[in-house]
């Protein structure tokens, strides 16, 4: 028998695809081992001393399995949110909850909607899930267009409608008032998927508070960004109690590891550090839109911990990653139009922001040389 | 509206149920907060020096991702196990590996076959994902039922059997020759789902050799047990390529964290540690057979980190294992018949074990004196 005949059709169906080429995979091809991340939207500032030294001492126990319960960070979480632990579900990133997510909303062959070109993971289980995607572009400035995904959400028929805020990776920001207007506007039975993977780099105020009564939305953190945890793996879903019943029914009831657990609740007690990272952070983008500026080079306008630089084409985009990649910097570049002839710098330290600088202006002027290529 | 009615029917059908109580949860509601974990069949003999160090290095980079590729684990395993690269997939922990297993064979509605109590977080699976689980019970002597099995799947066109070699909670081991036999008496289209969490602790000659060529079979390892890395979350499985490629279309990119991959290649060049944690717990396994004969009480024969001793009834096992709760210590109880009169004890240190033998005599006096209960 040919083994593909015994996988399961919906399987057999998807293409073999990724949502990401990891910076480890480019580092193997291009023969570089010691790239700058500026592509991964991961911390330049790592995570806070209390956080590294509270991980250091779980290992201790890492012989043991984690609390699947994670008991006492959904304690910790639940005091930060105002609501009861049964609000709150863990898992290993926002990724694992994504795909829980669309699990717990989706039968195979129902419809979800998103923005073309953003966050690709939601897409990614979307499809290995035999759901059915329904996308909207971006506007040509960068921001979600939130009417036109509530009108595909109502002529699809969609049970999920998935964004991020601030959004990845245009980072643009919708505020709460705009996003109260779009959830007015959805179907009745359609839920939103609130991907707030950057919110802490977002205004407090912006930021809609958490009605823990509402059945209609689920809201995503993690501690992958400003917390400085990526490589551990530890996110976490807020939503009406009864929806977190439906996560804890079909989620690995051991996903998240017992390290990540210790960091995680270590880190939410270092306001401190957050404070400074997001300070940090809105420098590095200020600095990025000067640079840009300098180059003749405009910029998406950002919340989050990256800035979209506008290379005015897709060769030009797409040469400047490959220019920078030769030159040891790594950055992504949005795939699909209108932002495809953008790249996507994360806010690195002033150090590696003063590295990104250089080789960009060696990129660009690479790309000038080269009239041919355009 | 209400919150259910949003979920998907196959999630909103599911009861809210775990496949197991967590120890941290048996501390919360049994007020004690130093268990002797006997129950989860953790290492008591934690993972190795290498490991733990190269896991302390790794969290210099927690801030980064971990590659989504495993890359540099899993050749490290393909050189171990005499194959490329693409034979293998890893995920958090066995458990994440099921469930991408369940996906990759069922689809909604096909049956799976597996032994009515055995590990239960596959059944956990194949009911999340809306399959069907067909069960055979165990031989009164513990054994698995081979010719049943087999049977079960041919009449409910399984696409999917699970088995655990060595088996847990029995402990008991299936030889490679009846392995052969028992799949050759499989419906061609069913694919054989072999948990080898606890093949480090059998013989090396009883584990069938890896035919990389042959579709039929998803064999699963992990780090949990004998390599003492149950908190890092992170196993392998290893298959036809094509079927790694399946895996790999659905699986979480990010699933394994950064800190767990450094300690697992890190843990795979220790090969004294595992030899010694082998020995030990062998030491460990005559051991609880001794006690329990001093008690005149039978054991299965293991080859397993824990050995099932018999209670004779269902309501003395119970009671032994709330007793040894009161007690501080930790046990797990097969939940269905025929094993359901045994207690499940994973080997401890000599210390541990020492204070397993003296709790256990107190818990077997109080049945004994509680003639009302029985």
């Amino acid at each position: 028998m040919k083994a593909n005949a015994s996988v399961a059709p919906v399987v057999a169906a998807l293409p073999a695809s990724r949502p990401f080429i990891a910076p480890e995979e480019l580092e193997r091809t291009s023969g570089r081992t010691d790239l700058l991340r500026l592509g991964a939207n991961e911390s330049a500032f790592g995570p806070s001393s209390g956080a590294l030294a509270a991980m250091r001492a779980a290992l201790e126990r890492v012989a043991w399995y984690g609390d699947p319960e994670s008991f006492d960070l959904r304690a910790a979480l639940a005091r930060a949110l105002g609501c009861g632990s049964e609000h709150i579900v863990c898992g290993a990133g926002i990724d694992d909850l994504l795909a829980l997510a669309v699990r717990v909303f989706l039968s195979p062959g129902d419809a979800a909607v998103t923005t073309l070109g953003c966050y690709p993971t939601f897409a990614y289980h979307v499809a290995g899930y035999g759901a059915r995607l329904v996308t909207v572009p971006y506007a040509a400035d960068g921001t979600l267009q939130l009417r036109e995904l509530a009108r595909a959400a109502a002529a699809s028929r969609a049970r999920l409608v998935y964004l991020a805020n601030p959004d990845n990776p245009s980072g643009s920001f919708v505020s709460a008032g705009a996003l109260a207007t779009f959830r007015a506007a959805l179907p009745p039975d359609c839920t939103l998927l609130l991907d707030e993977a950057y919110a802490e780099f977002a205004p407090d105020e912006g930021i809609p508070p958490f009605d823990s009564r509402d059945p209609g939305i689920v809201r995503t953190r993690t501690f992958s960004k400003a917390y400085g945890l990526a490589g551990a793996r530890i996110g976490y879903a807020y939503a009406h109690a009864e929806i977190v019943t439906a996560f804890n029914k079909i989620r690995n009831q051991y996903a998240v590891n017992r390290v990540a657990q210790a960091g995680a609740l270590a880190a939410l007690a270092d306001r401190n550090h957050v404070a400074q990272v997001v300070r940090e952070t809105a420098a590095g983008r200020a600095e990025y839109r000067a640079l840009a500026a300098s180059h003749g080079l405009a910029t998406l306008p950002s919340l989050a911990n990256f800035v979209c630089v506008d290379l005015g084409s897709r060769e030009r985009a797409e040469a400047t990653v490959e220019s920078l990649l030769r030159r040891g910097v790594f950055v992504r570049k949005p795939g699909a139009p209108p932002l495809d002839g953008y790249i996507r710098v994360t806010v690195g330290t002033a150090d590696e922001r003063a590295r990104f600088a250089g080789a960009f202006s060696e990129a660009l002027a690479e790309f000038a040389a080269k009239p041919a290529q355009r």
